[in-house]
């Protein structure tokens, strides 16, 4: 089976790893490319690192362009999404890494987005409880945010085993990629080597709610998330370290338990050998999350620390996922589990 | 009045950043620079930063070569201290880098560093309550671990004010030169440049009973504490993101008061304006912390972020600026209050 | 045809990336693993990016652990191949990432490296002149030197078309990889962010011999060769600027068709489109060679920058390149040519 | 003495380096700071590291708001200052960290800048023979660029001593700083991180007219420049690898006594010892040049090797020590020696 794919955004950050990921499916045929601003420039001059494709040209992003592909995936901003999708058939299979069909809540979307909502797609996420099978046979999905990648494989294994109370505390660091390929003063390289800074501290990043509502689910009762995302100084990764309180009971051992059940068959989330932490040097460039737990008797709280590849698993690696377990395809294809370190 | 200043422990990186500093400032002469596997080498060759010292050759670090000056740093690895300070005479002023004498209760010490408790002395963090105060004068001062600078620096006006419950969640991210100048494969360049890992994590870290000493002291209840440092990718900067439960009633009005009135007068924390958040490159050398601090009203949580410079306000300038508060001299001498950015 | 490999030293960054690219491998199984002062410890510990082989332990470095297989990587210090490679069979193919087979002179070999000169084997860069075929069907493989790929695909053209002066002068930067796992103080990453340097100034690079053997062979006169390596802040790559005097007449434009009349047919090895620069973050794990000249007429010389990563063409995929030439498989097979950028 | 100091382009990365240096410096009073888009901001928002300057407002860049003061720094862009300096009178002492009264000659100018020339001031490198006596007094003074900095002191001992043939090949790198605080998407973190690319090649930057100017005068020929610009991942620092023929019978003996007996006076360039090369590291912040040299016999090449903070030394130190030496003040007053490291 080959699968004819389009990529909208072919030009930021989010469209290359999407395409990087691509160019190693074996099923896959790289279709049409597009870009708004880059229109009519060669990928070759925006995205160097793909050879294979550096003679190919952006088109505009219309839908008239991306029809006629079996998968079509959307790397735009915010809020376009919607109206690409709907001017495709339903018979294309439409992969948003944009936040559009993340949330349910129509009021969360409102509060942190401030437009309409545009509806709830089923979620890219197949590692979460029910997920998997709600993406097989799918015609669109919903990849997730990268922090909440990280932090949902981080704390569901913990909240679907009751081990702690409904009020998670995670500061997360990302590296610069996260921010896209934008250029703002505060993103310049000159900035952000040799320096480290919180942003959207207090409850306003906008993937609060979608964090909230994946443990909310997987709790079955509201999960309250004090979220506080940090910029470090690394193109790559996520390092998310979350805690709650455990609940009476509940000790290091049985935690891991917990933890390497959930876990057991899941391809891309590795609990690691006790005594080992996750670097996000280890999966840089591969679609694997690294977990590791300890408990803090004196505190009464769970500690679980997971690394992502922000662009990988946390975006593009999980589209391509999604996008195998929704046409029926092997899981893993395509996508790398090897980390490029040092 | 010119101040004869030792260093023990010229060598490595608080020791170099002690000599740094004193280099700038003007009421010191620099006398004896000891180390112990490095003596008889120039300084040049080992701090080839500290050029006005290039010429100066390392002694061994023995008690007759430090006896004899005013002050005596000491920048040795921990459990060494003890026996250097008491072979000096009760007339020098002996600034301890180290931990040795920073912890009140024997048994935080033998847990956490395996060894009988030497004692301890005034701790230099002039900010805290009363600290100041039993600073002026001494002959020995406790300089305070990078970590609960701060952390404490960041917490102490909740818990004076009341503020937040007894139990603090802290997630802080260290530049690499925190962890020392010993060659380990996990601090090599390529193992951390591009990426970003935590350690000691569930409470194993030597700097958590200092901290809950210190907030502990200020909130007169036992604070408990959740730490988790990482490491990052910078040679310098500590981000401490630190919350806590707030207590009925309190808000973001009310916190922000508390804070402005607790720092008002200090001359090297600044709660920066509303909407700007800290970051560690602005502190890079300085021997300031900035402070921020976010009430997220759905998590029901205060959230405070500090930014210093681990080797600066973390380490060497809080070290000077209790040597200048213990020898009377302004607190502010010689201290840069500028960072080296970008 | 499935191919049977054994890599010998699996714990430094060398071997590591040879099993990075040989889990990508189609045609290959990988065999024993051997390691010297790790061995017994599981390579999950060692390598935690390689997540398929985090269960596979290290066994010491003996040939009769590496015997039995059709291939034998070896990623040892310098100076230990000969041994190992005379108890292999000749009928084992052996890839030697290391020095000892690649230089002819045994005057240069003793000159640079202090010992008796072991011989010399097909070198493994296909792209020179008459190597291609030189290793096809050979059973032992040099691999060059990471600074000798780059600077002999950066000027083997020009020498090959007599563009230039038999006088080289050439800086290259290398990422922190190239200098190896061991623990070095100056390797350190609080020494190395934020900082750059030289080594070797002045001649007494290793590679140096060997880069101008590669160039006189496809001169056919001497070519000499200045050559200062330095350290940059990134883990990978390697950026060489290379210059010579260009002769009578020569010009850009007859510079450029020289190039591209040299690199037509090869896959690894890409000319830029004119005004594009190679960037090393474009080749991050990739087994390509990004070039791009420039003739500067009022200095009378030609400029000629080559991008590669040290690791990948620079060592391990220049192996595995060669290995798949020595064996008659497609040289591409399992050969990453896209980056992971940003 | 107090000298009151205003500063046009306070905003900048150059400007704001300035104000670091006079922030530290005994005789200056800082008064106006302009900047153009931001007039109206906050100092603290926009240099946050200038902690004493936070409150401060910029105004706009207007000659009304830079008289009255006794010496003006000019932080603007290229072709901006000719008209600002015009309005300032004869009495005000203009130091200009742009480019337009760099050249001589107003053909160079014109080729490389496109704009009529604006004229030559004295130059503010008073290590060059000559240049300390001209800047004496002067009312107007041309900081050089960074490049041509680092490379005049690297070499101008050679061509003075004629050590050295006229035909000198540069390969200089510099930290992102040097490109300026304008966001432009290839100086994003993301991009260059992790990576490192050349610009100008070929003899297109502008500083390389006036790196030819600076050594042809102290050569008393013409020397031709070859110069390759490259952009590391690291905020600050330039290291500039210089070499030329040597001249029969130059030897690494002759070199040295050539470059200590040039170099004998000046406070702030070193020649390090013999074996020690020169890191960006140890220079960050500070106003002081490292060099080393070698000769290479095979290659018949003089080496020479230099590392300055090009926002230093290669800026705003070296405007402030022309400050210094146009109003007779002590030449090192206000300038650290010291680095900032690791």
């Amino acid at each position: 089976m080959t699968v004819r794919v389009a990529v909208a955004g072919a030009s930021g950050y989010a469209g290359g790893e999407v395409l990087r990921l691509l160019l190693g499916h074996p099923e896959v045929e790289i279709g049409a490319l597009t870009g708004n601003s880059n229109a009519g420039q060669s990928l070759g001059a925006l995205q160097p690192h793909l050879g294979p494709l550096a003679e190919r040209v952006l088109e505009p992003t219309e839908a008239r362009r991306l029809a006629g592909h079996d998968v079509v995936f959307l790397a735009l901003p915010h809020g376009q999404s919607a109206e690409v999708a709907r001017e495709l058939g339903p018979e294309v299979l439409v992969v948003d890494c944009g936040a559009d069909f993340r949330l349910r809540q129509a009021e969360d979307w409102e509060a942190f987005y401030g437009s309409p909502h545009a509806g709830t797609w089923p979620y890219g996420l197949p590692e979460l409880p029910g997920a998997r099978d709600a993406l097989r046979g799918s015609k669109r999905v919903a990849v997730p945010g990268c922090y909440p990648t990280a932090v949902s494989l981080a704390l569901f294994p913990a909240y679907a085993a009751g081990l702690v109370e409904p009020e998670a505390v995670i500061v997360a660091a990302s590296g610069t990629s996260g921010a896209g390929k934008a250029a703002k003063p505060h993103l310049l390289g000159s900035e952000v080597m040799g320096s480290m800074s919180p942003y959207g501290v207090g409850g306003g990043h906008r993937h609060t709610p979608e964090m909230a509502q994946n443990l909310s689910a997987v709790a079955g009762e509201r999960v309250s998330v004090s979220f506080t995302p940090t910029l470090v100084p690394m193109p790559r990764g996520i390092l998310a370290t979350c805690s709650a309180r455990t609940r009476p009971g509940v000790d290091a051992e049985a935690a891991r338990a917990a933890y390497e059940k959930a876990l057991r068959d899941e391809p891309f989330v590795r609990l690691l050998p006790e005594g080992q932490w996750p670097a996000t040097g280890a999966v840089y460039g591969a679609n694997t999350a690294l977990l590791q737990l300890a408990h803090d008797p004196a505190a009464g709280r769970l500690i679980v620390v997971a690394a992502i590849d922000n662009l990988t698993k946390g975006t593009a690696g999980g589209a391509v996922q999604s996008m195998n377990v929704a046409l029926g395809l092997p899981e893993e294809l395509g996508l790398p589990t090897t980390g490029v370190a040092p």
